[in-house]
């Protein structure tokens, strides 16, 4: 057992991670953060109902200040959220230059200064069309980077999920974890609306994994088609 | 010609910085972090007046709310500044775990917004003992991360003094930059008072640097010995 600090958006892929490493019998506290999108008011409400039901620790941080100088539609400073499939050119818009490696960095700070040996994210192989970093080789190096820039107190960037997809993802929530993540919490449209859209791209890839595990997705949507 | 992003604390050696990528006729921006340090609001209005002096635009950035689960004795949670030399083993409590990795992720984010090509920090061989953060092997993995991270839009973390130690960087701005470096208005001291100590081992470094090129050190200074 080893303590674990992971990232939390309360989207479905972060709450199946953290049921996947409470299943490892980790020591485990997760943290969130409020960095300006659009949907982060609603994504942090999902982090903590999602984190008291599985009775973590939530760490929650603002860093929207540091963010005032980055450019994505995917912040409240940015423009229209595209709708559409994710892999869809369009989609890059929503790109948030340098969000997992400033994520990555204070998580690193923070383990370093209170014992965390390791840290989690849950990115995925469905991310890496558009967001460099979510790529294996992004982790890697911000792997290497984390060792040396803490003097190997944190041990290890956890990312179980980077090469599998939102549907392997679903499925490892359906009837592989102790307990069946509490789904109906989550939040993943990227809109600044508290009903999920159904048509960005983030929540398309969310509705086809469930529907790709024979499986109802228990969130209410705007639009269903 | 190209566009760089410089870390500007208000401190000798990033002041000597700007001057040295300026004198590369690079077209530079200037970014200063308050991240809840003792002697942070001392070092800003240093960057502010450097800047100023340089005549470059200066993004000033608060994190400090990100930092309130970061254990340094060097922030304001934190406990006292030893006093007496750098490379003394109670200086250690002044490390900030994951400091310049935040710094640098975050302008990373920035630079790939705003067209930066680069970005440059001012770290130096004096702290490669206590900071693993300042080391080559950090810089040489998080120049690699950030490459990945951003997909190529940030190209180098531009570090030209790592291999240097302070008394060579007051030699260069002492003698080899076309406009020497207005030390005059820098901050360097860790505590929490307007005039300089004399005592931690910051300004011991300092006015070692200073004494060995043969030149007297402009700011005061509450003890001199």
């Amino acid at each position: 057992m080893s303590k674990v600090l992971v990232s939390l958006s309360g989207g479905i892929d972060s709450t199946t991670l953290l049921g996947f490493i409470l299943d490892g019998g980790h020591q485990t506290t997760a943290i969130s953060f409020t960095y300006g999108s659009k949907h982060n008011k609603y994504e942090n409400e999902s982090a903590r109902q999602v984190a008291a039901f599985y009775g973590v620790e939530l760490i929650e941080l603002d860093i929207s200040q540091a963010m005032t100088n980055i450019e994505s539609n995917l912040l409240l400073s940015g423009g229209e959220i595209p709708e559409g499939h994710y892999a869809a050119e369009n989609m890059k818009s929503t790109v948030v230059p340098g969000r997992n490696m400033i994520f990555l960095s204070i998580m690193a700070g923070i383990a370093a200064s209170r014992g965390f040996e390791s840290l989690a994210i849950g990115v995925h192989s469905g991310d890496h069309a558009i967001y460099p970093d979510c790529r294996p080789d992004f982790i890697s190096h911000m792997n290497h980077a984390i060792q040396f820039g803490t003097d190997f107190a944190v041990k290890m960037v956890r990312t179980p999920f980077i090469n599998m997809d939102k549907r392997q993802i679903v499925s490892i929530g359906k009837s592989s974890l102790m307990i069946q993540p509490p789904y109906h919490l989550t939040r993943t449209c990227y809109k600044d609306q508290p009903l999920a859209c159904g048509k960005c791209g983030s929540c398309v890839e969310r509705l086809e994994a469930f529907e790709q595990n024979g499986w109802i997705d228990p969130v209410e949507y705007e639009v269903t088609e």
